[in-house]
């Protein structure tokens, strides 16, 4: 499409369509928008961008986003260091963290195993998780990667890999979700939640 | 949320949710993404924001976006500068430019009138409109309005507004659009069309 011939615009739009679940159609939008705030919103904008990047890296230990070598829950000495949960994202953890029950450390994965989109496990930070598990005295890895067809194939992987270890590997329930309604469960769902069914 | 108290990932997020249709967890998506690019994309993003800002405005005519005082369009010798085509936002220039039928000048409202929403006739380029119909000696205005109950509300007050001048107003057709299934077209729109159906 032609964007009036403005370079300026085209640029942008080519840039804000690199972003995850940005088309070219929301990115114009987005482009649009910005050209007619006014120009303090721009300038933030662009200049929190470039913050993010120069205050913020990764926590050298578990890959969380950190403002030192390491993050705020690898520093924190109340935390139960003999525990991982091991997570694909970091955004993974904001989740598991507001559930209030869980208190060990982490270790982002940065995605799983998948050989169609060309992730191979050299791909993510797994050696490092068996770095840790060797240095660190571990007692129990809690598998949290998203119960996919990827995501399992991932945990029985990395299960197998650090079965000589003497660690106990954990996984999330898989099961209905509280306040859900059976009705609009898919079937592997409810399946898995029969299987995998508790005493009263 | 607690985005692990980062200062600078709180307040990209914060800036980001202000673009249209980016809510928290998009945002979140969106900062999480930069975090992990390398710094060349960032930087990048951040300067084609400031860029776009700087190197381009809003055409003093017809409120196009424009690298000059006056936008490509409206510059253009080869266009029809007695017609003019009544648009809500820019993005519908693109759209109307795309189908190659319309070959005059153009003017963007900025809005449809919306009580409701504190969207009134003078926070739109209505009275520039008025200007333009008294002073370019226009023949015709196309309203390519989007036909909501509000921008069909916006036609209406505008060709009232316009009514005793010598200019010919017209508004795009409505019915239904060309290669879809009528099965899954919404009833006001097939009442619309029977209602201005045309003789073979």
């Amino acid at each position: 499409m032609n964007f009036f011939g403005i370079n300026a615009l085209e640029s942008l739009i080519n840039n804000l369509s690199h972003l995850p679940g940005i088309g070219k159609k929301t990115a114009q939008r987005l482009a649009i928008f910005i050209l007619k705030s006014d120009a303090q919103f721009a300038e933030e904008l662009a200049d929190t961008i470039i913050k993010l990047k120069h205050e913020t890296q990764l926590c050298q230990r578990c890959f969380n986003i950190s403002e030192g070598p390491l993050c705020h829950i690898c520093k924190d000495e109340h935390r139960d260091a003999s525990k991982i949960c091991l997570v694909e994202d970091i955004v993974d953890i904001l989740a598991i963290e507001s559930s209030h029950e869980f208190n060990g450390r982490y270790h982002v994965l940065g995605g799983v195993i998948s050989p169609l989109s060309g992730v191979m496990p050299e791909d993510l930070h797994i050696r490092e998780l068996v770095d840790r598990v060797t240095n660190e005295n571990l007692k129990e890895i809690l598998m949290a990667i998203n119960p996919s067809t990827e995501g399992e194939a991932t945990m029985i992987y990395i299960s197998k890999l650090l079965k000589n270890n003497n660690v106990l590997i954990t996984q999330l329930a898989s099961g209905v979700p509280i306040g859900s309604n059976l009705e609009f469960i898919d079937p592997a769902t409810i399946g898995r939640a029969i299987l995998t069914r508790r005493k009263l």
